[in-house]
């Protein structure tokens, strides 16, 4: 699904790059071109990546929690003690990696080789960076968000006791800065 | 899943929610016990919410991607046009808001009776604003969560190819402010 | 989802149908308001079912799949014999029915309380038939025609080697007549 | 899961297809062997596909759905409005197609390369056609069948007020001509 | 799905149960009416709970897994420090117990409103209890079992390296005394 | 994800072998190293197979349920009638296998070529046999177990009504050795 975008970034030598580069023009146009999934009528569609060789991608994104000091030392204690927390946002980030396909309607199903979760606990923020890589024809950023905010819900889900006000409202709780840190692809072979 | 954070925050008069402000005071302690789902011995658990009275719920949650201004025109004109860009994010929150209960290790399954989805489209970014209704034991703002990140996220996979540079990275695309509005809850009859 | 539809239907005397009968003048009116799931703005939406009474509700669709009178001699002689075949997709319709919330982008999750398939085997189709009920706030349809649907692809794909031709195509294997036969409503108490 | 059925329809000369042709001599006759899925003992079993090599694979298959002329001038002025109703069938399609593998019990899980929709909207009538392409070992003819016939009862869903008589049933609408137009085999390399 | 098998036997006054018990007279009869689900023609089906009163359910089950010495000295000294390989599996054991109307064909979708899991880890086994309690119209038996039996699945997937020989093979992995230890049904008000 | 297991265990003679069984070596330590997923920080991780070459691989595993001897002279008889109790069995136990990726945590989404199903029907006990085959990069044993755990409680479901005694309980019915019967590796080309 990403293919096209994928490939008007990097500089490959083979007919059907070329194409997309050309095609890519067309994308950076202001008009629904330039929208992926979007085609020529403007509806939506997936992205046929049929043609496209395998190649081996990795993408990596991250994202931050805003939370209490106070709740930031119930994680750690717990960390130093059974670790639930994080560890069961380590695995709805995973989950929810290998469900990308069916959370984002236009994404395709991928054969992901590898997915890696990094909690940073600092004094008042969590964040968490997810690796993903996969063997294919399109790229898995789009994993990696889906990997970022889901875990980043699940660390929220873990903490509501300790983030809300008298008013059981969550006035400091915030999750911010998700970003794609790096995409990469290599050729195989 | 969210009662014992629900009712140590909200003022009710009928023993059952006495009795969790009071096992609510031992939440606000600095341990496992202030993490929601952490029991006595820290291990995870779903809160049993057996007991619990059903009550009119209602969450909402809103959250920003920032996009190109270039991106935003594609996206306006091809709104004028079909519409499909949002329109494939709102479908992607609805069905998010549905899936929670898999999404989110600790949630339980909830009838959700209403959902929202309003977006805002500024000059460089987009806000989507996603409320969810249920009437249960337990409330919604995951779920809210849940369409709010994954709905931005769809917006993210439908511009990649306007947002990328031309080293295929994602310099300014961000998701950010993602936060919990308001929570209420409404006692039935 | 379905009560704007359910309810202009109906003849009900709380104050709430009538309310519905009126936002239902509007809707047979030829323009987005309609279409159910489309707001003012002409934007997808789940209807708000929170203030609809608990209804016990029952709908029956059917549809036939047309297939070569050597296919169905081979399904019987099988029916007498293990019944795989009609096993296999009574099986497949009745999971499709609760897999609609999530098959369907703006139906609700509700309780069904009942499954019902029958299939009438005659020499050159298969009829299917699928009966559902729900005691709920919205209407089983949808349920219904998910079942019937999925049921006869169901029966195509355990007929696949019988029916092709030659040049392995389906000249003469075709689905029609899915229809509504009923759709009831029945006040509790 | 249809290779057998691929196999014995299309000339091809390595042994492993004639070994199939073979086979499929049995196939035709007039019992359980007939029955994609039904092993010699009658009991349903996945095809081992173990042994195929890749293919590139295309089917196409398309379906009606029959709606008053009001109903279609909505869908119409929708259409040129936002689009929503037919932007909500054609991600219903999507996603239906690439959840074949749960939907259809015998279904194994491919790799979908593409995924085309085309609504053809008439005066009385919607014909959706979807066409999906995989490189694999398996056909694809069922992922257009799922992806059709969900996508029509997406609409089906959407158009609900507009359809319903004053009984609150749906007397003239129907899903037929429900046919795989064309199923393709391609050796690569 | 499971009331026909509740009720006949336990001990109630209301007629409900008293036409149960009767009906339940034919089902101990050696014949396909014996078999849940299976109806007078043979054929499968869920069993229609719209007419039961919600009723307050509880059941519990169990089952172990024998493993070396050595897994369990890890799998303890890992407990002790962050305790992710029994984490991971109490997670799989809820989401398992969620998901049951999809894994057991004939069960019905149920509000389960709490779910408990305890690990006891013997020297060389390991039990797990699960404890699920629901309120609503059929039993959660099969949700306790699926929790059990997929939680016991992740230790083992969580312990592979540990517990394979030099032939690659599990001489002394085993899963047994899978039962429903008890199954509680409670009236309401 | 159970590369690490697969290959410390099979005599291979290309480095990529050689390197993992060193590994492995740190792996029967007696530490957080023995655990399967689990990393040198002891957290959960999946493991990277993106070096791994595809292997054919093939596992096999079963398992017992032990049920009264009128309870099996039903399923036999429904058996020689329309066999739906072990048919819906069969196919619990078919779709549990391609659901292992989101039943499993660590499990990778992988290319199922082949399930194959077997019952062995005894006096008061019923086996079912799971042999699952893929051509990827991980083995599919947890595939297989998931098989017959689902398959074997599809079965309970089935035969409730039959099993219980008075007191509504399951004194007799017990699920039991659940073994990995073989697990192969065949290097392809």
């Amino acid at each position: 699904m990403s293919d096209e975008a994928d490939t008007d970034a990097e500089v490959e030598t083979d007919t059907d790059a070329e194409t997309e580069v050309e095609s890519n023009a067309d994308e950076t146009a202001d008009d629904g071109q330039a929208l992926t999934h979007v085609d020529d009528d403007g509806t939506v569609q997936m992205v046929d990546v049929g043609a496209k060789p395998d190649t081996r991608r990795r993408a990596v994104a991250h994202g931050t929690i805003h939370l209490r000091a106070s709740t930031i030392r119930a994680i750690r204690e717990d960390q130093i003690g059974k670790g639930d927390v994080l560890a069961t946002a380590r695995i709805g980030a995973i989950q929810a990696v290998k469900h990308t396909w069916e959370t984002i309607p236009m994404c395709h199903q991928i054969p992901i080789t590898n997915v890696e979760t990094v909690f940073d606990v600092a004094d008042e923020s969590v964040t968490l960076s997810v690796t993903v890589e996969t063997t294919g024809k399109t790229g898995c950023e789009m994993e990696a968000l889906e990997g970022v905010t889901t875990g980043l819900n699940v660390v929220w889900d873990m903490v509501k006791a300790a983030e809300k006000d008298d008013a059981g409202q969550y006035p400091g709780t915030k999750i911010s800065d998700v970003e794609v840190v790096t995409k990469e692809k290599e050729t195989l072979g």
